[in-house]
């Protein structure tokens, strides 16, 4: 099958599709990455270079690629984007440097919407000596360091850093380095140490995280983790069940959460320590400033709070306002006086994940009306109109992560992303390109989009069986999109009435929230000038399909920005900025939460999206 | 051996000796506790009402006696002082209600010299429903129901307090209770539950508590315990040196301690719940503030903080100042929110427990010049004068403990706790009144005193090998005090050379520090007006002997006071007066710190000290 072949590119996480063959640089230039080129793509600047993996499916390096680049930088996979020529999927990372100035920032990390404006401010005072006769303590010793700097007497310490600077403090004179937020002393390290920061996006399936340089805001190393707590269950639901099962699952589900993000520390530190002597190793221990956004259930659960009322009507939170607490108080092996900074969520169902997506995403600036949703079991969605920002959730269910679908799995290598159907034949593409294993949420959105445009089912989703494609399964009529003579497993992979009743759900559910929300903002959701998707599912999603089936409402595409992971993006942004967090509070209080199921509208409205 | 009684008065640990056979008053009186006694001793009034241990050492209930107290009374150990006559060494309490006005409040505990005056205010605040469909989160419930009470707005939750929040909040309606410091929630516990407090002395050797009602000010319970920490070395010194060779050893020695204040903790709520139905049982989850004091070394393993510069010159400590902490950062199994106070200690040597005593021995009121002492391992002496506090740590070693005395051994059973020569017969009298087992340091205080008065050692301690009561022993001349047929073991106890040369260092340490104290302070020693012995050697020494060896000034009897555990007394008005904890930290930061060692006489005064 000969089709568009999708580049994703880090670490802003968008995507575009292009033909085999084309140049990376109209990749980036379909996906909205601003790369530089000032010479016109010709290769002579040297300044669009990218880097891909290992065995990327690129084409082989060019004359002028090894004209202009260093034989090191080439072996280490970096390419420049108007040479190389896309020919398969692939993943490449942008540095900061490529970019052309307006993304530069936010590419390279050193600064997002918030600006680089870190809460901590770094300094290092000199210790006068612990002289006899009456010594002074090491706690008045960093006082009179601060005070010759200038600084305020600090307010009374902390033990923790009490603990930490027991062991830093000899009694000859010298300087340590220290964090100071207002007139508090967060933290101290041995002088010189490259102070860290880390920024975490916890969801319930996969944890991603980025590791910063505090000082100069540069992005050292990305990474992610499945989250650990699937053991426990898939989603949200099942875990909050777990924990109110038995005493001791809640504690299990917390220090899952935590070993992710500890693991994730440790291996970003490695990773951005590679080739350098060992005592410039980085390590966890120089990470003094932690954001971490995710779901209510997650952030409960990471911090250690009852998940009890979140599992029952009124689904109640504990807390919902932005909290500050210290890597030590949750077990975290970072710094022990890190900060760790949690951004406010809205409600049970809404979490501090969506508040940084649409910090991140830009669904808050300008003057038009805005849609922003996350898409995941539950889908966060936000409309900004008027200044107003009322949101929802709506329960779309497992169904595009491939959950309860009978051939369905996670976007994994063998997952069909896409499906077509012409003149009654049917085309489909892997991830990876090789044999087929199941459908992901994508393939399935296509796959469903198509039967109903060839007329194979109808409006309610039932199939027309005199229509050749169709055969009587096991558990009734069902089409198969991927004959077992091309699937990895030998088995064919086919679509029944119940996967695509899960699908209609999936996509009433979300329908649904965009339409009872756009009522209660009073807003006609032809009028949205921008439509936001976020997360993995909404960046790999055909946009026509989408539409075709009716989960989004059928808008110009220009109007439509799939934007990645950009509740990372998020996090990252808050971990170096003041401003935004307090952005973030603000907006929190400020957000408007609508209970769907409480409106009398809501079945009405959900059965009719449930219509193909 | 005919002599005088020690009578012990409990909860104010205060002691005085009478004649055997003088009535339990006249003992209260020497001691000077208040008892109330309207109708002057004739047993008419039945108010001086005292509580005895079963089988204490008095003489049998009068007719008086058994007239005025009903049968129950008396059969649980009560008994009028003025009828009760003392037979032996013994111990009684005496309840807030017998004691005359101006000290019942100190001997209740129902305050002390701040009053009452808890930190932490105690409220009940209603919570509102949590109701759909925007239901409040936990805490935001919680700063309702503070509102509907006039209280502000709280600050910020910590994450422990909303941890505990959330396990304590259902979504009806109800009420919890809290406490309030300033605008801050401290902690929160089911509606109605008594609220407690802790104070702890953490000794080297023995860790004494007493549980407080919160509200009341009522002492429900006190004991003591052994610190868990000898295991690692009887002295601070060694403990340091331990924690030193082993990463893992300071680690260990924080645990033992905090091991001890929660066994202490768990018995008193056990002790105090006595009788009481399961579901009023106290549990150590109700205690919700605490104040712990003790010295430098014992404060700073207990906290986790670095004790390596202790132990090193110029033994400066991590920190001085006051420290408020939670249960949940010290690993202490009360309230995790409850609220842990340090009051702060003045040097790597004098620590909080000797500010305590000062606080609650009244050393820092009145005119006059005041002398204030703790003797133990290390000895911590106060000068204070013309408002000016100035203070010295004095190295007195373990001798007055029994350590490194071929017969030494601690005030416990079988020690000989009193010694007198006449006409050439040695008498002692031993704790319990059993067969001897070896000397403690009242013994010891005893014994050299009267060998040197009957010039048996000579001032410099040197035997007159030429009295018969001297004898040749394996380390050199020695006199037998107690010969093998009257101990427990059938071993000769004997004191040689060596052993009265350790009490004359031990001796020489103190005196030399109240002398160069004095010169510091620029006092005479004889205008000193009072002089306060606190501690359990410091309460049991007899004053003659004392001063029959140079260790006290040569002053009238009377300007002595025997204040015993005043530490302890200290850390229970600490618990209940923010108003003290405040005093404390004045009184931290106005006290002077007078290193001995680097005075340029300290060598000379030292060698004029040992001298008998």
């Amino acid at each position: 099958m000969e089709e568009s072949l999708r580049v994703t590119f880090l670490p802003l996480g968008v995507s575009a599709a292009v033909e085999p063959g084309a140049p990376l640089l109209e990749a980036a230039q379909r996906a909205g990455v601003g790369l530089a080129a000032d010479c016109g793509g010709s290769g002579s600047c040297g300044r669009c270079r990218v880097r891909a993996e290992a065995g990327a499916a690129l084409s082989p390096p060019t004359l002028v690629e090894e004209q202009v680049l260093p034989p090191g930088e080439l072996a280490a996979g970096v390419r420049l984007a108007c040479q190389a020529r896309v020919l398969g999927a692939l993943t490449v990372t942008v540095p900061g440097e490529s970019a052309v100035p307006s993304q530069r920032l936010q590419l390279s990390g050193e600064a997002g919407r918030g600006g680089f404006d870190p809460p901590t401010a770094i300094c290092h005072p000199a210790l006068p000596e612990a002289s006899e006769p009456a010594p002074l303590a090491a706690w008045e010793r960093l006082a009179a360091g601060l005070g010759a700097l200038g600084l305020a007497e600090p307010e009374p310490p902390r033990l923790c850093l009490l603990r930490a600077l027991g062991g830093l403090v000899r009694p000859a004179a010298g300087r340590i380095t220290a964090g100071l937020r207002g007139d508090s002393v967060c933290w101290a390290l041995p002088h010189g140490r490259r102070v860290l920061g880390l920024a975490v996006d916890l969801g319930s399936t996969k944890v991603a995280a980025s590791l910063t340089d505090m000082q100069s805001g540069q992005i050292l190393a990305e990474g992610g983790m499945m989250n650990a707590q699937i053991a426990y269950g898939e989603d949200v639901m099942s875990r909050i069940a777990a924990s109110m099962e038995k005493e001791s699952a809640r504690a299990e589900l917390g220090r899952a959460a935590v070993s992710v993000v500890n693991r994730l520390a440790a291996e970003l530190c490695a990773a951005a320590s590679g080739g350098q002597e060992a005592d410039e190793a980085l390590s966890p221990e120089q990470i003094t400033e932690c954001v971490i956004v995710g779901n209510t259930v997650m952030h409960h659960l990471l911090l250690g709070l009852d998940v009890a009322q979140l599992g029952l009507a009124p689904f109640a939170p504990v807390v919902r306002e932005a909290l500050d607490c210290t890597a030590g108080e949750l077990g975290l092996a970072l710094n022990p006086n890190a900060g760790v900074h949690f951004p406010p969520n809205l409600s049970g169902f809404i979490g501090s994940d969506h508040l940084a997506m649409l910090l991140a995403s830009g669904a808050l600036d300008g003057e038009g009306t805005t849609v922003a949703i996350d898409i995941g079991t539950n889908s966060e969605i936000s409309l900004i109109a008027g200044g107003a920002v009322t949101t929802c959730s709506a329960s779309s269910g497992p169904a595009f992560e491939g959950a309860h679908i009978a051939c369905g799995m996670r976007a994994a290598d063998g997952a069909i992303e896409r499906v077509r159907i012409r003149a009654g034949r049917i085309t489909w593409r892997t991830v990876g390109g090789g044999p087929a294993v199941g459908f992901c949420g994508s393939g399935l959105l296509d796959a469903v989009a198509e039967l109903k445009r060839e007329g194979i089912i109808n409006r309610h989703g039932a199939f027309d069986s005199t229509c050749p494609l169709v055969r009587r399964g096991g558990n009734g009529p069902e089409v198969v999109v991927c004959p077992a003579a091309e699937t990895r497993f030998g088995k064919d992979l086919a679509l029944s009435r119940k996967d695509i009743g899960r699908i209609q759900l999936a996509k009433a559910a979300i329908r649904c929230g965009l339409e009872l929300l756009s009522r209660e903002a009073g807003v006609d959701l032809a009028t949205v000038g921008r439509f936001i998707v976020a997360g993995a599912f909404g960046t790999y999603l055909d946009l026509e399909s989408a539409q075709a089936i009716g989960m989004f409402p059928t808008l110009p595409f220009e109007r439509f920005r799939q934007v990645g992971n950009a509740a990372a993006m998020g996090a990252r942004q808050l971990l170096v900025s003041g401003r935004l967090r307090q952005t973030a509070r603000e907006l929190g209080r400020r957000m408007r939460h609508c209970e769907l199921t409480s409106r009398p509208d809501f079945q009405a409205e959900f059965i009719k999206a449930l219509w193909l």
